[in-house]
């Protein structure tokens, strides 16, 4: 199709700025800036990529609202259109172009459905799959290969499992949630009491709740608590290989990045974001909108809307402040020797 | 039951102080402080939580020895019980409360067993489970589905392998561990020599062993080292994601959080904790009864008994102190500039 | 065998000194400095094990060229040869007497194969192994029980996939590759658009390349990218439980150990060495022959051989000396206070 076209089907309503008709190649697909074709599109998200609009094969591309970049777009015959948010555009670029790999409904004969259990319509149960006692899938599910799913699951419409992932009993995940491969949904929490003899293990009679629209990333793991609940709500996204503990309440729309860990119990509002190998310790709390940079370690509450880093994580502009000081800790140390200490 | 029935089979020697039979409610089950009803008993640990104890639905609480919270309960009318010891006999309480879900014995017909593999009494294995050649399960043993065995393993009585778990081969497992979902036992150490042609593989021809009482979390891996064991001690509790490199040698009634990863021959004593994404530096040496914060990391050896935070690790009172002028060294660095440097 | 003739079959052209035939005994196999036997021969690397040789019962020992450990070695009637490097002959010594456990080819019935896959020869297919459509595994190819490789995927020769691993659609993955159990590869990489509605998800239409020689530890994660592809280099070694994220460009010879985490788009050069639970921020470029410590955060680019520490990461050097100050804090704040601040 041609650019202009594609350009229409994503977004019409948001453009500013455009240097089409003039050009107006023909687009094939989607790459990234370094590897376009003269057929694809590709984009940017802001001027310090400037140098890559003078390297690119990309026939097309969208840009930022930069005047700067859209110049140089034009001087080398790139057919651009310009917007506020080109990674969105670019996303639902994608999305016109990629027909993602999705198994066909049905029933694999080798899956092992419990006679208790409640199947909805139009789903696909891969090779290999256990569907144990009392667990309801709702209508479009779809349970990849090798996947467990322990006693009195609830699934909504809509959510799929990726392969070697593991739903233990009693958990109730939302509509339209992605599972992905090897993650770990409802085992039991860490909970054991010191005694006099060793540890005594508490039973972990919860359960977890997923919220619909929530994604947990490959080999990631939310436990149940010993009573209540884990929660994670509505449309809050883990990646890879992160930790939930048990009782943990996780507001709406927060992402996680990889190797976060949250200890028991903590309380996260809503947007919250926390960057990678993020640690927040027992029974903490952070506020809507909250921001940790990677590798923070909370150990204390964190007001809504605060951007905090380090670990002990204080607030981002004092770190920053902090670690650019902490390099020239060997020269104060030394005026500090020099005054007799 | 009646709450003073619920105490006495709970712990009847050990409770110091109650207002029963004053005050004497029915009890159907347990909840957390903010959860629970009016026939629901619940807990509380400590002075903090006292506001909790004037909210709380809870017709029956397991208090501290702390005369303000059993006044406090009792002018609310709710019944209580004082111990040195909530949270233990919380756990008790749901013990009682709670049956936990165990699959019942007997061998599913598309459980792959080999002919030279030896198997217990009463034992259960699950859907598509693999045991290998050589395999020992004793008796009582709960396999769930999708586990894999590689050959040479041996597992003791009454050890429960959740789904989808992988226990390589040569692995000794005692009685009574349990092996969470996706956890991966045995597999070869990280051993790669380098050479100026790249790294030589060193073949990891050790085995693990996890002495009786184990648990190692979801996702978690414990490896196999190039000669000898690698071994955690009796009653050893692992959490989620937990990494445990070739040689490591841990004592008993250990426990450690989440996202903890010790580097290759680690020796750590009994009843050591490690906090969440602590890291321990290839040898080092732990002594019994250290105690290590969240993200530490540690290089050196630790001695019994103590407690270290930061990475690089140092005394926790000091850690203390260094983290609150931490946030001051901005200021430090002002007096320090104006001495002329 | 004589330990003369061993030492004969490991690397006749390079021991530079022994002391047999004077001293030449029968040895069965290999064993740490600890574990040694009258019968085993075991390795020392440096003069820090010193005291080892004047305790180990090994009656053979492969020392570096150290003369105080020979004469130590000589004294006690041990049989010892001396090289640069005896961590690598001692790795060439576990791989003569030790046989590892190695399926034979073959494709068992529970093998779950699309009629479209290609199948190369001598390979093994072990239980309840899913190959979807379009999939091609090259010769000598074993696959572990309960392994699943989704659509398209293309495997080299010799190539070895552990138990429970999952292999997502169009990875490439090269000859002599291990995958190790519970890893997954290829999965969506975390891309998530924030708007003013919530998350816009990014498909992921990218794929994994895993050149010849890669090793991925049990449970580690590589991400594919929204488009082109995330790379891992030729003869790379990756410990369990790391998370490689979308569109990382991963050196040749590099390792990385265990839990660390490369956020989306970073570039990493040849023979990098990042150790335990290092993190790396999205777009940070890492030059060859690098060196990141334990817990290090890298925020920004690191030149080539440069060694970096801490988080944020500074040189190794400047971290050391930072590190020493770092403790005496208090004594600093302490002449800061005196000097009327």
């Amino acid at each position: 199709m041609k650019f202009s076209e594609l350009i229409d089907i994503l977004h019409p309503q948001s453009h500013s700025l455009n240097n089409f008709p003039d050009c107006d190649p023909d687009i094939t697909g989607v790459a990234s800036i370094e590897e376009a074709t003269k057929t694809t599109v590709s984009y940017i998200e802001g001027g310090k990529f400037a140098s890559m609009v003078n390297q690119t094969q990309a026939s097309g591309l969208i840009l930022p609202l930069d005047e700067a970049l859209q110049n140089a777009a034009s001087n080398r015959g790139i057919a651009w259109i310009a917007t506020s948010q080109p990674r969105l555009m670019f996303a639902k670029a994608i999305a016109l172009f990629y027909q993602p790999f999705q198994p066909l409904p049905g029933i694999h004969p080798t899956a092992i459905i419990d006679p208790s259990a409640t199947i909805g319509e139009n789903i696909y149960l891969g090779s290999n799959v256990v569907i144990s006692a009392g667990v309801k899938l709702g209508n479009g599910v779809m349970v990849h290969p090798n996947v467990v799913i322990y006693p009195q699951v609830t699934i909504g419409h809509g959510t799929v499992l990726h392969a070697n992932c593991t739903i233990h009993e009693r958990s109730i995940i939302g509509n339209n949630c992605v599972i992905h491969s090897g993650a770990v949904i409802g085992a039991e929490g860490f909970g054991f009491v010191p005694t006099a003899d060793g540890w005594y293990k508490m039973q972990q009679s919860g359960y977890v709740v997923l919220e619909d629209g929530v994604e947990v990333g490959c080999n990631s793991t939310v436990d149940r608590p010993a009573v209540g609940e884990t929660r994670i709500g509505k449309n809050t996204k883990l990646d890879n290989l992160v930790h939930i503990a048990h009782s943990c309440q996780v507001g709406q729309n927060c992402a996680m990045a990889a190797q976060v860990g949250l200890a028991g119990g903590v309380k996260i509002g809503n947007r919250v974001i926390l960057a990678g190998q993020v640690g927040v310790a027992n029974q903490a709390k952070i506020g809507d909108g909250a921001v940790a940079s990677a590798q923070s370690g909370i150990h204390n509450d964190v007001k809504a809307g605060e951007v905090v880093s380090g670990s002990p994580a204080i607030a981002n502009k004092l770190y920053l402040k902090v670690s650019a000081i902490y390099k020239r800790l060997p020269e104060i140390y030394k005026a500090f020797k020099k005054l007799g200490n």
